[in-house]
C-alpha cells in the first residue's frame, strides 16, 4: 500500500494583493515545484468547514483529518495542551494561555509581551498549585504561549474568554456561560488563578528586568478557548493508517497526540519562517517506511499573512517549493500519495482568517490528473477535484491507496 | 466596512431556446455590463435550494438569504400577506388569493379575472367579517392579488389549496390534510369563506359592469399556499448586518418585512417589466451610505418567461443591463460587493419554474476572479464559483467583508 504524506500549509490561501498585482502570494511565488506536482496530479479547490465559514486553526484541522468539529471540538484549550506534552484527564478543563502585558488600567498594551522569550519562569509558579481544591497545570510553549488546565470535580468548560483578542482593550472577566453552578465554579476559579498570576508575574524579577530595559513586562495571563477533551477514536481506529506528525507549533502536535499519531522530532522545526522545513520533507521520506499517513504541517505561512507579511508569505512559499523537490520522483513513480493544502486563507491585506476557499493538489500513486498546470488559487478553480469539501478529504486519499472501507456489498 | 448589493433578477435562468438559435434570453442578451462584471469578478451556478430540486420564489429566496426553508416555511401564505402590510400575529393562518373567474359550474374560466384593475372593492367585503368567531383579514395586492388572514384560537395550516392551479379544472374544496380537529376545524372555515364570498361577489355591481363589457367577472376567490409565520431571526441577529429591501412584488417585501429589513419605496418600481429598473439601483447605491446589505429585487424577468415571452424577457435583461452600470465604478473601485443572481431558472418554452441551476457573479471588495468573460448560463459553467448551493451565498458574501463570525479559534 501506498503511503500517504499529507502537507498542510497553514494559511495558504490568501486573496489578491495590489502590490502583486492583484495576485496572491501563492501566484505570484516562483513555485516550479508545486506546479509539477499539479501538472502530474489532480488539483482544486477546498473548503475545510462549509463554504462561507470561517474557520481556526483547531476547528480547520479537526475537520480536514475526518474529525466533524461539531462532534469533536469544545474549545481549543485541550489540543494545545496536549501539544505542550500535558496529559489530559477526563474532567479536565484546558486553556490556550499568553503571557500579555497590561497597564495599570488592566488595559491590554501588547497580548504577547512582546513575544518574550519564554514562558517556562511563569508557568513553573502556577503549576502544582491549588485553588479550592482545584489543581492548576501550567506548562510552558514556546515564547508567551502557555497552556493552563484546571484539574477536579465539578468543572464545565461553559465560560467565557478571559483575552479580549484585541490590544487596547480591558482584560475580561472570566463568565459563566449558562445557570449551571459548574460554569459559575469553574468562572470563578479562573478569575481568582488570573488574579493570583498578576499578582506573582508583577513583581517577578525579570518583569523587573524586562521593565529597566523598556521591553514590555509579562504581567498578565490571557486565557482562552476553554475545553475538554472529547471522546475521541484514534486515526488509526478510523482509518486503520499507522500515523506519525511532523510539525513545530504546540496546537498541531497537540491534535496529532490526540488522535494517536507518533510526534517526531525534527530539530530546527519551530513553527517560525525559518524553520527547518527541508528536514521535515527529509523526515516525512523517512517515515514512509514505517508509517502509512505522515501529516506534515507548517505554519509560518499563516503567521507572516496575519502580519500582512504578504511579499515574506510568498518567499515563504517559495523555500517551501525548494524543500519539497525530493517528493518529485517518488511522485512520478507513484511510489507515494502527495496532498498538499492549507486549513484556510489567511488574508494578508485583512490580516485575519477568511472562509475563502483553499487549493489543493493531490498527486501520486492511483490519481486521474486533470488539465491544471500551475498550483495557485485561480489556477485550481479549473481543477478536476472541483470544490471539495474538507471532510471528505481524508476519504478521497485513503480511497487512492486502494484500500478503504467497502459500504454496501 | 463595504457594503453589499445583492440583486436578484427572479426567474434570471433559462433553456435554450429554438427561436434564439439555441441560446437561452441571458445568453442572447447584449450585456455589456454585466459581462464587465463577471469579467471582473467570480462566477458559478447556484442551486436555491438542492440540486433538482424546483423551487417557488418564496423557498427559493429564503433559502438564498440563508434561512433553510424546511425550518422557516410553512406556507406562501405569511410571506404574501406581511407583503401587503397585514401585521400578522401568533397563530394566524394567512393565504395567498386571486381573484378568478368560473362559470356555473365551478370550472376556473381565468385564474386572474382578467388581471383586473384592483382588487380592493372585494378585499373590503371580506375584510373584517367573522365566521364561527374566527377573524377574516382581507387585503388588496395588486391586480387581482388579495391576501387572506384567518384568525383566531384552534386553527391550523394543515389544509389543502382551494385555487386548482390550471384553468379548466374546478375549483377545489379545502380538505385537512390530517385527522387533528384544528385541520378539520380551518378547512370548513374556509370553505365557508368562500362560498361566502362567491355569493356576494357575483352580485357585485363590478362585475355585472364586467359581464357587460365582455371582461371576464371576478366571482371567485381561490386561496392557496395557508401558512402560519414561524418563528424567525431578524437578518440583523442572525448576520450582524443593517439590510434594506427594494422591491415592487409583495411577496419579497413580506419576506423582507418578516427578516426585519427596511422597506423602502421607489416610485415607479410595480414589479412588471415598466418598472423603474433605473431608479431601483440608484435608490440601492443610495442607501449604502446607511445599510449594510441591500436587497434589490427586480420582477419581470419571470413573469415574460411564466408567459412563455422569451424574446421580451432578452430585451427586459437589456434594460436590466443598462440600470446597472452605475454600479461599475464601485465594483471597479472595489468600494462595493455587488452579487447579480435569480431565484431559479423559468423556462420560457415550458412556461414554468425549473430546477435548471441559475447563474451568478459576484464583483468588488475581496473577490479572486476568475476566467468568465461574459455572463450567462453556459459561460458561468467554467466559473470559479463553482456550483454553489443557495444556503452558502450569505455567508460567501459576508466573508468577503472580512468580518464574519469566527469558527474555532
Amino acid at each position: 500500500m501506498k503511503p500517504i504524506i499529507f502537507i498542510i500549509l497553514d494559511g495558504l490561501g490568501d486573496r489578491p494583493i495590489k502590490e502583486l498585482n492583484w495576485q496572491t502570494p501563492l501566484e505570484a511565488a516562483q513555485t516550479p515545484n508545486l506546479d509539477a506536482m499539479a501538472q502530474f496530479g489532480i488539483t482544486g479547490l477546498i473548503h475545510t468547514i462549509e463554504r462561507g465559514i470561517r474557520p481556526g486553526s483547531d476547528v480547520a484541522h479537526l475537520s480536514i483529518l475526518g474529525y466533524d468539529p461539531r462532534h469533536y471540538y469544545s474549545g481549543r484549550g485541550p489540543f494545545e495542551a496536549s501539544g505542550y506534552g500535558i496529559q489530559l484527564q477526563s474532567g479536565d478543563i484546558a486553556f490556550r494561555g499568553n503571557l500579555a502585558t497590561t497597564n495599570d488600567k488592566f488595559i491590554v498594551v501588547d497580548r504577547r509581551a512582546g513575544r518574550i522569550e519564554s514562558s517556562e519562569p511563569f508557568a513553573k509558579l502556577l503549576n502544582g498549585i491549588e485553588i479550592d481544591q482545584v489543581k492548576v497545570i501550567a506548562k510552558a510553549g514556546l515564547n508567551h504561549r502557555i497552556a493552563v488546565v484546571l484539574r477536579g470535580p465539578g468543572l464545565s468548560d461553559q465560560i467565557t474568554d478571559v483575552d479580549p483578542h484585541l490590544v487596547n482593550k480591558p482584560v475580561l472577566r472570566c463568565q459563566p456561560k449558562n445557570d449551571s453552578s459548574q460554569a459559575k465554579f469553574t468562572a470563578a476559579i479562573v478569575n481568582k488563578l488570573i488574579d493570583h498570576a498578576h499578582k506573582l508575574f508583577k513583581e517577578h524579577p525579570l518583569n523587573k528586568k524586562r521593565v529597566k530595559n523598556k521591553q514590555p513586562p509579562a504581567n498578565y495571563l490571557l486565557v482562552r478557548g476553554a475545553g475538554k477533551l472529547m471522546n475521541f477514536k484514534s486515526f488509526f481506529e478510523v482509518y486503520g493508517l499507522k500515523s506519525a506528525c511532523i510539525a513545530g507549533a504546540g496546537l498541531y502536535k497537540g491534535i496529532a497526540r490526540i488522535l494517536g499519531m507518533e510526534i517526531t522530532d525534527v530539530s530546527g522545526a519551530n513553527g517560525k519562517p525559518d524553520s527547518n522545513i527541508v528536514g521535515k520533507i527529509k523526515k516525512a521520506i523517512e517515515l514512509t517506511k514505517t508509517y502509512d499517513f505522515i501529516f506534515v504541517h507548517i505554519k509560518a505561512t499563516d503567521s507572516l499573512a496575519e502580519d500582512g507579511k504578504f511579499a515574506e508569505k510568498m518567499h515563504f512559499i517559495e523555500k517551501i517549493d525548494d524543500a519539497i523537490a525530493p517528493l518529485l520522483p517518488f511522485v512520478k513513480n507513484r511510489r507515494l500519495i502527495v496532498s498538499v493544502t492549507g486549513d484556510h486563507t489567511t488574508a494578508s491585506d485583512l490580516r485575519i482568517h477568511t472562509a475563502d476557499e483553499v487549493p489543493i493538489l493531490v498527486a501520486g500513486f492511483g490519481v486521474r490528473t486533470d488539465h491544471v498546470e500551475k498550483f495557485g488559487e485561480r489556477p485550481c478553480q479549473r481543477g478536476g477535484l472541483g470544490h471539495i469539501q474538507g471532510r471528505n478529504l481524508i476519504d478521497f486519499l485513503i480511497n487512492l491507496r486502494g484500500e478503504s472501507h467497502l459500504y454496501g456489498n
